[in-house]
This record gives C-alpha cells, structure tokens and sequence, in this order.
C-alpha cells in the first residue's frame, strides 16, 4: 500500500539481539517520536526509565519471568504511567488534586502505550527490533522498588530494543470481521471467525522455524486466561496510589 | 532522521475535514496496520467499531462534549477493549475464566491502544489526518447502549479519521530529561524543565493561529485535575465486567 504501513504490517517481536548498541542520537529521536503520538488533553503522562545497570536488567529479566533479553537488547526501557508530573505541578501551583481516580489510571495507561508503540514503529524504521515485555507486571512492586518509582507510577510494560538476530515469521491476526463492526457490536459471526483463526494458527504453529507446537489461538487463550490473571495487581495499583475510585 | 520518523513527529490532531470519503481498501489496510501492532500474548483484545449511522455520530458527538468532527470527519471508529471474545471462545472449549481481574483490564486497555496508534500512523501516511476522542468516556454507558456493545467490552476512545481542511501547528512536548530517566526514577531537575517548558507553552498559546490564550502547561493541568475526573468511570466499568479484583 505504502512503505510505512508495510512496515507495520511486517511487525513481528525480536527475542534475539546483536552486539550492536544504539547510537545515542537516534535513540533520543526515538523518544521524542514516542513524544509526538496523541496524548490526552496534553497529559503526558508517562515516565520511560532506561535501565542500564546489568545488575538491575539481570533482576528484572527473572522477575517478568526468566526472559534474557531484556540482559541481551541494546536498549530496555520501562515505560511507566506517571500521574506524578501532574500531581507535583498542580501541587506547586497551589491545588491538590483528588487522586486514584479510575479515570487517572485510564488516561496514563493509555498516553503511555500510545507514545510507547509510536517508539516501536519509529525503532523499526530505523532497523532495530523491539518486544513488549507484559511480563514485568508478573513482579511490579520489586520493579517498582528496584527503579525507585514513587507514589503515582506504575510499570506498564517493559521494552527490548536493538539490531535484530533473527527474522521470524509475522504472527497471524484474527480475521477482519471478527474485530471490525459496522454501526453495533454483532457478534453473530465470531464463532465461524474463531474457528477458521484457530485453523490458520494451528497450521502456523505446527509449521513455523522455531517453537513448534500444535495448538490454536483458542487453546493459548484457554492456557492464558486460566493461570495468568496477576491477581496481585489491584492491591499493587492501590498501594501505588491507583486505587480506582 | 528517516521519512518514517519525520512523520511521527509532525503529528497534531486534526479537526476540520474536506467532504472527501477514505476508500474501502485503504481503510481496511489501515485496520490491518493497526491489528499488525504488538498484542499482549497475542489476545487481540480489542474491537473497532465503524459509526456509519449520521444519527448515531450525531449522538456520540454530544455525548463526547460537542465534538462536531465526530459528524463531519469520514470515518469514526469506537475503539473497545474487548475481553468477550475471548471468555466466548474459552466457554466454548469448556472453560470458565474468572472475570474482572485488574490485569485483564490493562490487557484489554493497552491491546486497544497499541492497535489504535498503529493505525493513526497508517492514516497519517496516507495522507489523513485523525484525532482521538477521549470525551467518549464522559458518558460510556449511553454510548455502550447506542453501540449495543456486550458485557466484558467498554470504549477506550473514540477516533476521527478522514483528509485534513486544516494544518495545525505541531503541539510542543515535554523537554526530554522530565520524561527519560537513567536507571531510577530521579525527580530533581523536573521542576525546572516543567518551568521551562511551561513558558514554551506560553509561547505556543500565545502565537498559535488560532484559538490564542495565556496560558501554561501546569494552568492546563490544573484546571483538568480539578474538575474532569469523570467519576462514573469506576461504576461504569464495574457494571460493564471490568470489577478491578
């Protein structure tokens, strides 16, 4: 269609990484693209911690649960919701703000996956490989205590970052009607959607280079959604001064 | 820095559009764009609804706080968290996933996020222009009713799309030492890059080509964190399956 979107339509997460580092320059112009997504009312609410210190990375590579590459990438980044800014700036302005709205943590939740995925794009445009790491909110509070976050901070997600060693294959995504609606949510066509997904998985999983499984998409989410609830994150968010009221 | 990057920062929302309607195949690519974007262990949680009826968009436009670019852009989309499909899909193989957890809430949020700034960058290199409609949440459960959308789906935001009858100035950000910090969360220069950058703001506000004011960014925050909190929102998402346990 155009370059841009073929680049983000060949997205797939890199686990492998070069020795290669990042050159400084370009890794600030990543951020800043990241700066340039849409944020809400201009909230800006988002902190990015880069995490240098091997120790650290060690520690938060076994706390998202054992994942080495957040020792191996150039770049791993944490990317926090941070109502704090905020909080402060309206604090010397002479207003206290009502905190723990749920609101709150909607609006930070979402600036800071926007601005995070305008770095994955830029980051990819420029021939490095990144990879989500959900998993450090298998562990939030030694993250959060590790990087010193204060009060109003959360760890959203981790981020891996760095020149690619490996090419695998692009992930299928469910078909087009079964995420797509016109005017109401009608979901009489979801079951027949899922199952020809789960056909197109299965047929990937058993024939992709690396991994190999035989499985479906309905399986992993049975799998997922039975074990990995984290139901530690509604007394984590509290304590963090997320307590959605 | 790269063609790609470039247009990442040369984002600013767009709300004036020319009569001119997307085409159907580039729409639906952009949607494929947006699916292309990282999802956390590939739940996809998430689902786009097209508003097509003049009505509803009427409606919605209302109830986002008179945001008449909801009625005169080409395409409006609901972006929604949306957990249903895959409960369904669980149910259908015979198991029960327990509802409501916190982490399935920022799953659902984040997931929708990702794929929704994918596809303001698709658009946005094709020519279009977009803006985000987070006014949805000032009354979500009347849009839910209008959209007919299930339990266990909520609209994260809503999202203008068509070709641009305006060229806003870029909106400036935050210095980048207030948003990036090396290995722990270090709070001591904030202060002064929030001064500095509101008289950046200042600056903006006052030479903007239109909607001119004297203002800052800490003035803007000030007046946002008193007053719009929207406070239905934690009963809204209970009620609609997202209890935060």
């Amino acid at each position: 269609m155009n370059p841009v979107i073929d680049l983000l339509k060949s997205h797939r997460s890199i686990r492998k990484f070069t020795d290669r580092k990042i050159d400084e320059e370009l890794f600030q112009e990543l951020i800043r693209a990241g700066q340039s997504a849409a944020t809400s009312s201009h909230v800006q609410a988002t902190t990015v911690i880069r995490v240098n210190d091997p120790g650290n990375r060690q520690r938060i590579a076994e706390l998202a649960g054992n994942q080495p590459y957040v020792v191996s990438c150039s770049h791993f980044l944490m990317f926090c919701a941070d109502m704090r800014r905020i909080f402060d700036a309206c604090k010397r302005s002479g207003t206290e703000v009502k905190e723990g709205m749920t609101e709150q943590f909607v609006i930070a939740t979402v600036d800071t996956a926007l601005m995070a995925q305008n770095v994955a794009v830029a980051a990819e445009s420029a021939g490095l490989g990144i990879c989500y790491i959900g998993g450090v909110r298998n562990n939030p509070a030694e993250i959060s205590e590790l990087l010193r976050l204060p009060r109003h901070v959360y760890p959203v997600f981790g981020f891996c970052m760095g020149y690619p060693d490996q090419s695998p294959e692009v992930k299928p995504r469910l078909p087009l009607p079964a995420i797509l609606k016109d005017d109401y949510y009608d979901d009489s066509v979801d079951q027949e959607q899922v199952s020809s997904f789960d056909e197109t998985m299965r047929q990937y999983y058993r024939s992709r280079s690396s991994a190999n499984k035989d499985s479906t998409w309905t399986e992993q989410m049975t799998v997922l959604f039975t074990s990995k609830s984290r139901p530690h994150m509604r007394d984590f968010l509290r304590e963090r001064g997320f307590e959605m009221k």
